[in-house]
């Protein structure tokens, strides 16, 4: 039986991915060492590190005025780190609330002692859309907004940037990071775990414009963006495996055609999904049409219990991990970027039989 | 030609983990997903990470007071965490200065504004030697007194603990983890990177008795003990793939008869490098015989040109990575847990070899 696995991440990867990575395993090229031992100073990882920053630089444009970096620690990491490195001015930043993430980014910079204000939430109308921003805002009053662009759990997107005048943008891409294209040149600063789109857990990429990063007193170091910049994110001993685990995927994502490439087969996935769920009687995604993300698809039936079956009866057809988020209910389909479209069509197929049946 | 790899970590890992790595990659017990795309919500990881901990427990003989937890960003997170956790009370430290890592670790407690008194220190000795405590010191003065249990760079190891009265003792055992019995409740806190003695880059064991985590203000969530222990290291994403090849790790151990069985058997390593270089008229090892490691032995000719050619010879020979650190010079043999007594063997061959050639 064909498993698909649509977990909202850690999620699936590319299948030659996979095997790249068992095939080598035991020695990387012909070194007759593991991925897993060599050293972090050796030229094996010194070029593996460098080729995916470069890779990343050509898939996502990056300017040069940016600096591509990889940290420990996931998007909560960064919800530390973006502050404490960069509300340095006013000790004051603007958010929009347009899901658990972005309040929990809120809650993590307010934990650290910085302002948050939320210029917008849709947290009455359950996140089932995304804010809107209220009025103009100035560099004056806040040292940037933090926006997330996919809402993992809720299932919006941005697919055009707020509003944001001339205050940095720093974006949480954790959930479309290099699923859809943005424009690094619109963001301060955009960070994302690798676990969804890009590899296995265990690394975070941040891209972040030179005039930001700078010496600020009393950060952790593991956090610290100036030191990391200086070198070259070996400050300490990085995660080799997972670097190298992004760096496969990143080759794959250049032979889909980069971000616009899959992008469009993106597209194609969540449109099969999202036309079935439009017109299907049984099931529903209530997100607002034009917000709806390309990743992350929640949906449900109208009993919690036939839920319970719909994610019962899929797991024996190897459609794995659709229950949704405790917060939503339901089921949730993520589709990022190694899903495959037959992965979307076995998943259409069998909803629509499941209709069929009740 | 087998190849040894004696690099000071990332290191070698033993052959039939990487194998067992190798073979389930594709399907993670039968699941038709791999390690790297399973959910860290699944049981499957619930069982993984559960194992790790228990196994843990039962190798350290860990007392039920203390939580075993898994952080993400080495030894130089924890060189934060420690402080941010601890020093709550008197502000302030106490540290045996026995090498670059605890000054590291020194140095970090007061970027993040932290009082640190280096008690004694061997900097002068080229911390050939490890410093004596000086005088008796109290839980009235020091939050805690950090001790580096071995000096990777250097060479040096803690064999018996320091005098440290009442004051909780925290120590990094990154480089001897696991390589050689410690007896968990003369600690308050234990922490170290497992790329050296016990798996891959990117997951940092935490040991800290149960009275010493507590609620404390403005921690960076991914730093906060307390908030790590209540979500069962979970918080947020954990590294899965490096817990896993961990877990596999330590099954290893067991089978090599727990710690005092790997102790034994790196004695074994040890004792055979060492009286080779006591014995040798080119090379010499100039530590203090009883302040010695077992895991690190940093060795020279009297001529740091010769020391190149040794290490260019010894790495066409499959002896791999064979270079002191820089701050030291000359060469260094890393002889963690999965490093074979045959690989020591074929080093000291080498040796001998190349000293009747010059």
């Amino acid at each position: 039986m064909t498993v698909y696995n649509f977990a909202a991440g850690p999620a699936t990867l590319p299948d030659p991915v996979i095997q790249h990575i068992q095939e080598e395993l035991p020695s990387l090229q012909g070194s007759g060492m593991s991925i897993l031992e060599i050293s972090h100073r050796s030229q094996m990882f010194d070029d593996i590190i460098n080729t995916a920053k470069q890779d990343i630089k050509d898939l996502m444009h990056v300017p040069d005025n940016y600096h591509i970096l990889f940290f420990q620690g996931g998007g909560t990491g960064q919800f530390a780190a973006v502050p404490l490195n960069l509300a340095t001015n006013h000790h004051k930043i603007a958010l929009l609330d347009s899901g658990h993430w972005a309040s929990r980014a809120g809650d993590e910079a307010a934990n650290l002692g910085v302002d948050v204000d939320v210029l917008a939430s849709t947290k009455e109308q359950h996140y089932t859309e995304l804010p809107k921003m209220p009025h103009p805002i100035s560099s004056a009053d806040y040292d940037y907004l933090h926006i997330t662009t996919n809402n993992t759990i809720e299932g919006t997107a941005y697919h055009t940037l707020p509003e944001h005048g001339d205050v940095t943008l720093v974006g949480d891409l954790s959930s479309n990071f290099m699923a859809e294209e943005y424009n690094v040149q619109d963001f301060g600063l955009i960070f994302g775990g690798v676990q969804k789109n890009l590899g296995p857990a265990g690394v975070t990429i941040v891209i972040v414009r030179d005039d930001l990063v700078k010496h600020v007193d009393h950060v952790p170091t593991i956090l610290d963006y100036e030191k990391f910049v200086k070198k070259n994110s070996m400050f300490n001993t990085p995660p080799v495996f997972a670097i190298y685990a992004t760096g496969l995927v990143l080759k794959w994502l250049k032979d889909q055609g980069g971000i616009a490439g899959i992008e469009a087969i993106n597209r194609k996935k969540s449109s099969l999904l999202y036309d079935f769920l439009d017109n299907s009687e049984l099931f529903n995604n209530n997100i607002k049409k034009s917000d709806r993300s390309l990743t992350n698809v929640p949906f449900k039936t109208p009993d919690p219990e036939l839920d319970k079956q719909v994610i019962q009866a899929a797991d024996e057809a190897g459609l794995k991990n659709l229950k949704g988020h405790r917060s939503v209910g339901g089921m949730r389909a993520s589709l990022y970027n190694a899903m495959p479209l037959e992965g979307v069509a076995a998943l259409v197929d069998f909803l629509s039989d499941f209709e069929k049946q009740h």
